[in-house]
């Protein structure tokens, strides 16, 4: 008879019980044990935020598996209010501890999905009471019930990233003032570039946010019962008896660690393809590991649930003895942001460019669907590609229209190292209720198509900032109708103003020497009145990337776009 | 002194246009024009239903571009109202019709995109009035005007494709009473399989259509004014005094084909990568033309709007001197049918079956985000792989759920040659706003893996029913809950019922020989189900694809799923 295999998982999120249950539906004889500090088991940590802001009424809705599940469906037994303490490699076993008594387990195959734990900096004032992170039910709990009785009017959120601002977001919803402080000069700072991060911030602020940037906290203060009263920074205080730290979360990694498992650069268990750790008896996945990033080929951090989700099946693939590989991921990423769908993928500008990339982007203003069929919302999308070979290397997408659709056709796209040449001619899905002709991306795409084939020259929107504000001498030429041009404006004393439809008439205007940027609403008669320019003869013409419905800055007149 | 390029264009619709200004952005010097027939340019034909069904309010929405844009703008000229009469290749002229008068123009290179027409089948009173094809603005104009002052409560529509289908929501939008009439046996019998269409007909009907399938169209009658008044099939008759044929287009290549341009075997242009008929100095794109399907790498029609944007570019840079390809197509293609969105891409069972393939399935009922945020709302997919490569083929998505993001989604892996376990690995954007962890391609994706390793064994519903009503031996396992079964069944002799949770400890009152096929609502406890009884030793055990969610017939109780 074949030996009974037994396997134990630590963690019982989303990686540890997918886990499980691959490993069953492989192995109907194993012995698989799940071990979980919590009370339940595959609970919805993603959903917490909206459970705090009432928008998800119940908590019995993040839970998606009683413990009793495992056992009753799929034979899988379940320690949870258990804590494993230490992995003791050589003899095969972990230490636990339940109510206060230790025991140990034994294993042939051992799951760490340890999950992660929430950057806390180490400030003074940082444990009093009313201080607050988020990644455990019991958290949102304790939160939700805090708000409520306890007659709390304001919130202050530190951290500007996915979890600040889902709160921001639910904190609003049930009613508070909200303060987000954030140290670094945009919202969602590893996610997105500035000037598709710019129209985010504007929406926040729209929603009442008082969204403080580029200041950094530098502690707490707090009152006789040891409540926080303020939180500080290095200018000012922000009083609140509400305060959330959202600085992001890291790979949990002490029990591996201890072990003498190997961890990586950036903190995360080290695994390769199969989720092995350094000990082949030892698996990890889930937000504990480090991941392969598939556009740098370098290790990355990506704790979500849908990588976890994917680790779980190959790990119990792997565990009940096949060998199954994971490829890595490509830093995908959404958000909502009250009315706006933010997405991201790959890489951005800054982060390209810190990998050593000569690149070229574009960015395009569009709507989600054919502007003639009602409801077609904006979206703004750019697109980072590399110089030479035209390779795409990121994507980010923002507003109120249909975002993740575009970025789940990049990530794909990354994943088979797709030029934009081949995103170009995607055939994606077309009718007037669902998209235009061309998709947005197809636009994006050609537009940095056009960039290196050497016809079209953009200059983004932070260069011709920086250009006006220098007094730099040079044309910012509108070539927008002169209803668009009563109705908003970029003031800058290097504006001039000629409609597209008289600009072969009125060359003798521009000095033929000159240095010109031309823009319109979304880019496309500013890349055609370039190529006029040049046909004309000029020499230095460039569009400004996005016109006036991606500039970032302010716009006298009425709100352009998004 | 170069000598100016002289490029003609005939149609006006999407490709030429498109060609037009690609060929100006590119050739600043050229004779660009444009010979359209109508009036207007740049007409967005895919809006006529729902212009006809007032959804879209006003007829200029549709003209995305007026006549003298073309000249002002783009310095192109157009003739419109002007007719493209013949080509004469030898003297590269093409002779040309205009209010009665002809007169001819001459090219250096000339581009077809003469679009398609509608099939009209060879039956008796086809002429009468009140008979109607969709593909003109005027058409539309015609049909709209007829609805409100005429007082017509009735339409006919003979065809379930595209625009029948489309139309039926707008005539039904204008308060009609409509009647579909389908040759063929299921609604959108070319795009999806007979278990994908069967919730669409569901939804068709409880909108009131009323949907005669599997009756082929004999004649029309008339009345004595020459109007038409009845649809005759062979076995009955349908009174009605509108009558629109959506029966697909075809390309239309007179001019081509009198011109002694090599005309392909499904009758469109025959082009080459480059756009290239068999003349080099004329161009082809659009409707008009043969696509290779980047799926099988034969030649498919592929008439939308999508396609011929992209074809008008590559034109457009070929034209000038330029030597741009367009790599194909993958046959996606996407329908809002009233609240469902229907979608597929690549191709069907059946076109796989037919093509060669030897394939495996999936059909997976699912939500579009994480059901514990509010307004999930259902989806059901099916994908279509090779068995032996893991080769994705195809994929259809329909209910009232997000089908276009993950038709776009496959759309861009099948472009590049994707399997099974590149898709179920995909990293996709995940919030629970958006997904869930899982996405229901990866779950699909997962189902056909498990099948290919021999750990998943499905069966189809039709394969099910046809056991069923043959009355063969074998037992329908039922292993949902008690609370699930009271609600609602599968009414079938075979049918037992043993909750999955029960399942170990009842064992024994199920036949060792028997041959069992599991189900429960979507699929996933039915495989566990299959899993667990092979592990107890049972060997004929396969599990009901899709399910009770996805069964297309009749269910017992109350409505199970989309």
């Amino acid at each position: 008879m074949e030996k009974q295999k037994n396997i134990v998982i630590i963690g019982g999120t989303a990686c540890g019980p997918k886990a499980a249950a691959r490993a069953r539906r492989l192995d109907q004889k194993a012995k698989i044990t799940i071990i979980e500090e919590e009370e339940n088991l595959s609970t919805a940590t993603c959903g917490l935020p909206y459970y705090i802001g009432g928008v998800i009424k119940n908590q019995s809705k993040l839970i998606a598996r009683r413990p009793d599940f495992f056992k009753e469906q799929m034979n899988i037994d379940v320690l949870n209010n258990t804590r494993a303490v230490a992995i003791d490699r050589k003899a095969h076993q972990v230490e636990l501890l339940s109510l206060g008594t230790k025991t140990t387990i034994r294993y042939d195959k051992l799951v760490l999905a340890t999950g992660g734990i929430p950057a806390v900096p180490n400030l003074e004032g940082r444990h009093l009471g009313g201080i607050f992170t988020l990644t455990k039910l019991k958290d949102a709990v304790a939160i939700r019930s805090l708000i409520a009785p306890h007659d709390i009017k304001k919130a202050i959120i530190v951290g500007a990233g996915l979890i600040g601002i889902e709160m921001a977001e639910n904190f609003i919803a049930q009613g508070l003032e909200v303060t987000m402080i954030e140290a670094l000069d945009w919202v969602l700072p590893a996610m997105l570039d500035f000037e598709i991060a710019a129209p985010v911030e504007k929406h926040l602020r729209s929603k009442g946010i008082n969204l403080i940037l580029g200041q950094r906290v530098a502690g707490f203060e707090g009152d006789a019962d040891g409540w926080v009263r303020k939180v500080v920074t290095k200018d000012t205080a922000f009083e609140g008896r509400l305060v959330l730290l959202a600085l992001g979360m890291k790979p949990n990694v002490k029990l591996a660690q201890n072990a003498g498992l190997k961890i990586g650069k950036l903190g995360g268990v080290d695994v390769n393809e199969y989720l092995e750790t350094s000990d082949p008896d030892v698996y990890a996945g889930g937000d504990c590991v480090e991941n392969v990033n598939l556009v740098t080929r370098q290790k990355m951090l990506a704790p979500l649930g849908s990588t976890a989700n994917k680790h779980g099946r190959v790990i119990g693939t792997n565990v009940t003895g096949g060998r199954e590989t994971f490829p890595g991921v490509v830093g995908t990423f959404v958000i909502k942001v009250f009315d706006f769908n933010v997405a991201r993928v790959g890489l951005t500008e800054a982060q390209a460019k810190k990998a050593g990339f000569d690149i070229v982007t574009a960015l395009v203003p569009s709507y989600e669907h054919a502007t003639y069929y009602p409801g077609s919302k904006e979206i703004l999308v750019k697109l980072i590609a590399d110089k030479a070979t035209g390779k795409l290397l990121g994507g980010q997408v923002v507003g109120p229209g249909d975002s993740a659709k575009r970025i789940d056709v990049l990530a794909t796209a990354l994943s088979f190292g797709a030029t934009v040449d081949d995103l170009a001619n995607l055939d994606l899905s077309y009718a007037p209720p669902y998209n235009s002709a061309m998709d947005p991306l197809h636009a994006a795409a050609n537009v940095i198509r056009n960039k290196r084939d050497g016809l079209a020259r953009g200059l983004s929107p932070m260069a011709v900032k920086e250009k006006i504000d220098r007094g730099e001498e040079f044309i910012l030429l509108d070539v927008r109708t002169l209803e668009e041009w009563n109705a908003r404006r970029i003031e800058a004393p290097q504006t001039k103003f000629v409609p597209i439809r008289e600009l072969r008439a009125r060359l003798e205007e521009l000095p033929q020497g000159a240095e010109i940027v031309t823009f319109c609403q979304s880019s496309i008669r500013a890349y055609n009145a370039q190529r006029i320019l040049e046909g004309a003869g000029f020499k230095d013409v460039k569009f400004l990337d996005g016109s006036i419905a991606g500039w970032p800055y302010e716009v006298s007149g009425t709100k352009p776009f998004i």
